[in-house]
């Protein structure tokens, strides 16, 4: 059998590129999408970027910090979008502040979150600008908010269908590619009163955990513009991170939530399985069950993905219109007292080790947790070997057939990261459905392994790395099995900040461990201490599946613990 | 591509029979299997049964009449048996019966049940009686109950895992396989206080909707001997409408549960997926997650159905040892209002239409439910063909690889249907991965067709034929296109009774309708209205997918409406 350990290279077992169709058929398709990006910006809400994006990358620039030093928005444009969710849907409906104006604050600084961070595939604040005023008007006139999330301005992952709009999920063949209608989930977000006017950045075949793609790149980290904003919801990562949208919504099937909002710094659920609809989109995983994507959201406050899950689950009931949801309430459920809570952490998964920052991270989040009377014990997480080679088998099991369709139809460059994930599993070899089958079984053998291993153990929650490093450089985040663990047993897990940041005098290797495997040395040889300034360090935690409130409730105690408040300046 | 069509003949494109290995290692262990069956049949249990089994197939003999006429039972036991579970457990509860006496009264009409149905393949009613003692002693020690279920009699399909005991699902090659453990719902039902004293029979694969096997064969219809209890919960079908449990468990993944209630006179409920464990089991289906089975109750009320799910989920919650069970809450739903109900009635499937005694079902339902306020429509099952080809392709879509497995392990005789069966969907040939995922995601458009006609239509409930027709003869159950359609779409489904039997009469052919294809006309020809004498005219009730409830509470609207009480003797 192949294992993942010997795809230490980056040549695809298959390509499929095709110089001149992409050539001639495509690249003025991709040079128009981009100059219709380029020109649907509003000047009004531009800056004069600082310096070229080569010279900020090479300082690091951390362009979170510039906005604030800078003053790029007016104190009340600052109120606004460092507000969380909830207040800024309570104003708007008590009527203190208009739609309008709270979605020309976010339109600014989505733009200039843009600017510095390329995370838009697309910005259309001319129809933002325009629902917001509806949404005004309607006020008005009727005295009400048309929803719960009546004015608040909501990013979207461009994977998501969007009515009349170019959907492409980062495959250029998709470039002709015009839904008819949204997504379920941007419909019923919409219903409950949304602004949309940003889609954003993800990677080309949506498996990177880091993004490249052939239309606008990679997205950059907001803290420290060198590094990225992880993927596949890399966008959503960054704009969320650096507040150009209030909540973002991405998706994850092996990742793609958690990366990004852990990496660019701000806090992203990955639901379990069927609570957040996740049809109507561009991705090779249609009818792939083994592991289930979900959507999901980002956003600066553990409260707003609270919130939003509330009111998408409760009021938008996405099961009236797609059947693949599950009708469950989204319960409320109390911030635990910290005596309460039983957490296991793990420090290593026996795949990579992570690097310094991220160990740093782990030892804080213990002592503030300790310290507070949570109950703290350390967790060697079972079988992650097989769990890994399990999941990538489990993603090409059809051979990459969906990946070369879309791939193969543009004949479009493969990113290098591309080409790492389609050598994943088994690459190019397609499964029959006998292997398939045995798969499933021993997926949820794995799940109820760590079912029964919480129980006998009366452990409430997981905490572990997201990844094995920060924000990674580009196309360098080759190791997901910190993440895919929970995709594969479905487990809801969240992406929160630690409140830390790297720093080259606290984060040196000390010593830098022998590598186990090749793979880990390639892993760890991406970590040059001085090269990830200020990047977030986050964690990811982890619950009983099904129980996405607990960990949602056990993450607010945790971060009140550790004093972290993403929407204050720090 | 091969069609459903063209599968008129039973001769397997594949056999794994090997008369040596199966006269000579498995013969003798089946003879001992039977013989053991036998005699752990208690002598006080037992009836004078009035003529041979052949005779009285000839004569279409009611058992259950026979049952009634003869007082086979003290006053006592029928007033026991024919008692609601909730009754029973109230009963109990409050200490006016003891565990003991309700355990006797069941264990002598599962007993008779048995000889006069054929419905057991293990009765270890010695266990039982220690059981009911355990729980009485229990009860006046503590002066409480172990649990809601406390001493209730429940029968389990002999393919559920039961601790120390042969678990052969109808494969022979299993007559050796003891699991260590109970499958989690019968360790469930045994936590909340259930009394288990019988295992009931079900037919080679489990994928025949009447049974047969190289066990004891196939089991009877208690009103009339000569036709078939269904399958594959065949021995539950026949136990639960004869009285001899109180509530059965079953398992459905193509009609496996509403085949037999709705032949045998009982009522069965196919849940959606995950709400009730299926984990545990012999089975071919094991990580096939296209068509996914489930495990439910049969009973004939349809308050004890109401009963047992909001026990065992809200109580026994499954989710806690079975990992792939979905925490979601059994909610207390009413009956709904006559006047608030909108049902649509299918007539036809399309495929194979229903014979004279079911068409006079559907429409004496119609007449009944609009009489009493009921909104009814007539309803055309949507791309009923599509449906039956999609989800016969999927069941073997594994190229019958863990069929063969489970077969050929003891070289078995195949039954006749075991071969129809092998043959369904593209037979021997396995699927690759790529096709299967193509699969799912035609599944789940139909799915949603499903759902927004239901939306569209202001539809609460679907009503259709669960079979072509009445009980079947053994071994002539050919085409499930009716039930299989909602294990594709995954809706929850109630066969009921509609209090109308077979009459040779009434149900005669008026006229016999011209066969749009062969396998209609195979299926008509089975119907001759002298051979069907007094079977349940039974039908299925279906609602949205996770609104099971509702389902439940519109049942109970409907067979108010109907007057139809099995528990009473008719």
């Amino acid at each position: 059998m192949v294992s993942y350990k010997d795809f230490l290279t980056t040549d695809a077992l298959d390509t499929y590129e095709d110089n001149e169709l992409y050539t001639k058929e495509f690249l003025p398709r991709l040079e128009k999408y981009r100059s219709d990006l380029e020109n649907a910006i509003k000047k009004e809400y531009l800056i004069q970027v600082p310096k070229s994006a080569e010279a900020l990358a090479e300082e690091q620039f951390n362009a979170l910090q510039y906005l604030y030093d800078e003053k790029l928005l007016t104190e009340k444009e600052f109120e606004i979008t460092d507000s969380s969710s909830s207040r800024i849907v309570n104003q708007i409906a008590k009527g203190a502040w208009s739609a309008v104006e709270v979605f020309k604050a976010f339109a600014k600084r989505a733009t200039i979150a843009h600017q510095l961070t390329n995370c838009a595939l697309e910005l259309f604040t001319d129809e933002g600008l325009e629902r917001a005023q509806y949404l005004d008007d309607y006020y008005a006139k009727n005295g009400k908010t048309v929803g719960p999330l009546h004015g608040l301005p909501i990013s979207l992952k461009e994977q998501m269908n969007y009515k009349g709009k170019i959907t492409h999920g980062g495959y250029v063949s998709h470039i002709v590619n015009i839904p008819e209608k949204h997504a379920p989930s941007a419909e019923i977000l919409e219903k409950l009163g949304a602004v949309f006017y940003v889609r954003t950045n993800q990677p080309q075949t949506l498996m990177h955990l880091c993004g490249n793609n052939n239309f606008i790149g990679w997205s950059k980290c907001p803290y420290n513009v060198s590094l990225t904003a992880g993927g596949s919801s890399s966008g959503e990562g960054a704009i969320t991170a650096f507040g150009g949208s209030s909540i973002g919504i991405g998706s994850d099937i092996g990742g793609s939530i958690r990366g990004p909002a852990a990496f660019s710094g701000s806090v992203g659920l990955r639901p379990t399985t069927s609570r957040f609809s996740k049809a109507g989109g561009v991705s090779s995983a249609g009818g792939q069950e083994s592991v289930p994507a979900v959507q999901g959201p980002l956003a600066r406050s553990i409260d707003d993905i609270d919130m939003l899950m509330d009111v998408y689950v409760n009021q938008g009931q996405p099961w009236t219109i797609d059947c693949t949801t599950i009708p469950i309430p989204w319960r409320k459920v109390e911030k635990p007292k910290p005596e309460n809570l039983t957490v296991a952490i793990a420090y290593d998964d026996g795949i990579v080790s992570p690097t310094p920052p991220i160990l740093r991270g782990l030892k804080h989040v213990a002592d503030k947790l300790k310290a507070a009377g949570v109950k703290v014990i350390e967790h060697k997480p079972l079988r992650t070997e097989f769990a890994y080679e399990l999941v990538n088998k489990m993603y090409s099991a059809d051979g990459n057939y969906k990946q070369r369709k879309l791939l193969a139809g543009s004949g479009e460059p493969l990113c290098k990261l591309t080409k790492w994930s389609l050598n994943y599993g088994e690459g190019s070899r397609e499964f029959g459905v006998a292997e398939n089958r045995q798969m499933s079984i021993d997926r949820d053998l794995l799940k109820q392994q760590y079912t029964d291993y919480l129980n006998e153990n009366n452990i409430d929650m997981l905490i572990s790395p997201a990844f094995v490093n920060v924000a990674p450089k580009p196309e360098t985040a080759y190791v997901w099995s910190y993440t895919t663990l929970f995709n594969l047993i479905d487990f809801p897990t969240l992406a929160f900040q630690t409140g830390l940041y790297q720093d080259p005098k606290l984060d040196k290797w000390d010593p830098k461990p022998a590598a186990r495997t090749k793979l880990e040395e390639l892993e760890h040889d991406q970590y040059d201490p001085e090269q990830f300034k200020n990047a977030p360090i986050a964690l990811q935690l982890t619950g009983r599946r099904y129980f996405d409130e607990e960990v949602v409730a056990a993450g607010k105690t945790i971060v009140d613990i550790l004093k972290v408040d993403l929407l204050k300046h720090h």
